[in-house]
């Protein structure tokens, strides 16, 4: 039987200088992180990088050694910029191939848009003794080389390559979490939310503060992977928040 | 006299589960970037990590020392969750004291909020040998220890310290970039990205596909310190596409 009490975990690298220079706003870290909950699995930290091979190479052979699963995303594609998989292939310290049903899947979506040309072709490259993810949303697969899950760049071929990886991997417990909201600066009540926080164990609190409508307000996370002791630590949180004359909003504000 | 080929270079740590949960969209990383690039400071790599002190203390101490400057991203709070000042201290090997003009800003900010408690005064500790970065928006300032500059969480007030900042770092020559699109498949025309790229040297392609309106189509980012060079690789670029078939839409789709 699998041991409760194992937390799996899974890294990810956002490879692409567009990411980098601001151009454009990564979607990718929320919707895999989002996803990896739900498998059971933790994302416990996220690298950017450039399109730049020796920078792939050492996040990759770094992060894919401590964590269960390591997801890169970015790089995939047809043009020049496009080096993630040669730059996995290196750190794996494998060659390149052309993956034959890559190659049929490309084929056949290209047939009736102009062909499968050269530049085309790469994107049927992997690391040598590559799978393939499917990518219901484009011709080009994702791939998959040990740990190693190598996505699209573009958040919703992304999110198709996760659905189709949906249930397959091994994880733990979900970690579950409950909101709550107050119209206070969360300064006035930290000493508070320490004090809930060491009082149920398992749970972490996360405290985050905004301004709106011109009041300060902050929402309180609870997480878990225990339902009971998460419901015991927001009950007993809302229950000083409201002894203290601080009204708590359910779900957060 | 400055060397004008001299590249300066940033990192960004982002402290915080709530974007490892996938909770809250991160927005630093491309404000962050987008002000460096304005400063002639390119950012190269950035790392998300959790509220856990070894792995700040673990990216603070590569990305110091390989980079010119490095930013760091939340976790510095009034609340028992934010321990960016600490583990930044431990890695830096230094004491983490309390600031006497944070002490007052703070003490000021709070005299008509119902005064600085211990949990408010949290916000004016500091890595032993710091300076403060001036905080417009709320009472507790950001931080400079050397080459580390320790920012807000909350982006409009990473936004507010980054406009006191503005200015004061030594950088190079900014990264001139122009975008042009063109509906067009990419991998249709990977060829001739490539050879453009090699023929302007000092000049990246970056290539960015979409689908839209029910078509395919790029954008095509070109960038480059030199004014010139940059100009004529578009003008060679868009000449390329506009001879192959695809009209060419200035400024980007």
């Amino acid at each position: 039987m699998a041991d409760p009490t194992r937390i799996w975990t899974a890294a990810l690298i956002v490879i692409g200088d567009e990411i980098l220079s601001g151009r454009t706003q990564d979607k990718n870290v929320s919707q895999i992180a989002t996803w990896l909950n739900v498998q059971g699995i933790r994302l416990r930290e996220v690298r950017v990088v450039a399109d730049d091979s020796d920078a792939i190479i050492e996040s990759v052979n770094i992060l894919r050694s401590r964590n269960d699963y390591l997801f890169t995303t970015g790089g995939i594609g047809p043009t020049h910029d496009d080096i993630t998989v040669d730059a996995i292939a290196a750190a794996l310290g494998v060659a390149v191939e052309v993956h034959p049903q890559a190659r049929a899947m490309l084929a056949g979506y290209y047939e009736t848009r102009g062909g499968l040309t050269d530049a085309r072709l790469r994107m049927a490259r992997v690391p040598a003794g590559a799978s393939l993810i499917e990518n219901r949303m484009s011709g080009a697969p994702g791939i998959r080389h040990g740990n190693i899950f190598i996505m699209a760049g573009v958040p919703h071929i992304t999110a198709g390559m996760l659905d189709s990886l949906t249930g397959t991997l091994e994880g733990g417990l979900p970690v579950l979490s409950a909101t709550i909201g107050c119209w206070v600066a969360e300064s006035e009540i930290a000493d508070l939310l320490g004090a809930a926080e060491r009082a149920h164990d398992g749970c972490q609190i996360g405290s985050y503060p905004f301004f709106r409508e011109g009041r300060t307000g902050a929402n309180f996370v609870v997480r878990s992977t225990d339902a009971s002791a998460l419901d015991q630590c927001v009950a007993a949180l809302s229950a000083a928040l409201e002894q203290g004359g601080w009204p708590v909003v359910p779900d957060g504000i």
